[in-house]
């Protein structure tokens, strides 16, 4: 585990994530972003689905990404990330390295903010389970 | 409107729904066939996720999809829907044909089973809808 | 045509790009995008997968997407462009409106760079068919 | 590993992967059996990019698919595949089973063929790969 960062995942690119040039759809880094954050947020207890039925909502509010190298089929990669809270906001700070070189692939931030009972705030439960 | 079908859809093929061979990926098929026949069912009054809603759910017990010919990027296609009644399944064909030259792209027959509360029976709403 | 853009392009929600919160899910917007900026280019002249057998590569370098209000299953909506260099970049700022009250639904900035034989250079062809 | 079969692979549902009925969306099955498929391949020695490359393409002509369990988020399941060849078609037999519970969840026969420098036949590296 890389100690930059709180939470890390493993992946590897299937076919059919792949377009016509022969690499990975740019649409499918937001998938592997996604993934990654919703099993660090079950890690520190949370899940993403049982919220929704609970009436609190995890947003995206934007997302930055900056593509550095193309993964192909059948690469290794892992995904790893890092949360800061600023203000109403969570930072995801979201980077991908490919395996085994560590080539930087992507480097993301994502910024989420909570949604409870249809009003936008910081959802406690959504904190401290970050935060501690 | 071709006189063999209940309902048509016309689509184009985009960039991002082909995979590494310059063609459409195939679980892409699925995706037109589903919006296909939800169209359809919105157009007889029926609205997926309105039923969904209402415990309603039309559960799909098979999928039997022959490929014939491959549609390429920036093809455009209609996707043709006729449906019929076997017991407690209603039975989709549906058929998709490459723009202009009519060339079948895809034969599928699609089985579709309806839950009601919980329970595998025959939706009132839904047969009568389609019927009509 | 909406004067502050060059391109727009008309689309409907499917059901399968919808997730379980029953909004579109976060990464089919770049394939709106994608989609969106691909037909753009085909109406200056520019067909996305000639230009890669030609060995003109067009690269999205970063995507920096803000999400202000979700897309529901069965909305409409119209994605707008336009472009402009930025010394080897280019930049699409691109937006999408729902309808018909449009409400800004996406607002998004998507860095191109293309890439010619290789290399990481201007494609004159991509210049001259965004810039007359 | 199952005795009935040639190759398994374990896989985990993924958010993204399911609809507004909260379970994993039909069309997202085709991708889990497809990526088992080129796995199974790759286990054998062959590499579905570089056949591809090679004027060797393995074509679905038929997926026939029965859904029998549908699968949540979060779930875990593994995918299990055997072969047989059946004059010029290659018939995968390739069944789902949600885990820890092993009820099955899909049941599906994707026929397949091979096209050799254009041409409809019996790929030899294909066949001896997989019989052997």
């Amino acid at each position: 585990m890389n100690k930059n960062y709180k939470y890390e995942l493993k992946f590897k690119v299937r076919d059919y994530e792949c377009d016509l040039q022969g690499i990975v759809n740019n649409s499918v880094y937001q998938n592997y972003l996604e993934h990654t954050r919703h099993e660090y947020l079950k890690s520190v207890g949370l899940n993403f689905a049982e919220m929704h039925t609970q009436g609190i909502t995890a947003v995206v509010a934007r997302a930055d990404i900056q593509f550095k190298t193309s993964l192909k089929s059948g690469d290794e990669f892992v995904s790893r990330l890092k949360v800061e809270q600023e203000g109403i906001k969570f930072l995801f700070h979201q980077d991908i390295y490919r395996l085994p070189d560590e080539k930087l692939s992507i480097k993301a931030i994502i910024t989420t903010v909570t949604v409870v009972d249809g009003k936008l705030q910081v959802s406690k439960e959504f904190k401290e389970a970050i935060l501690k």
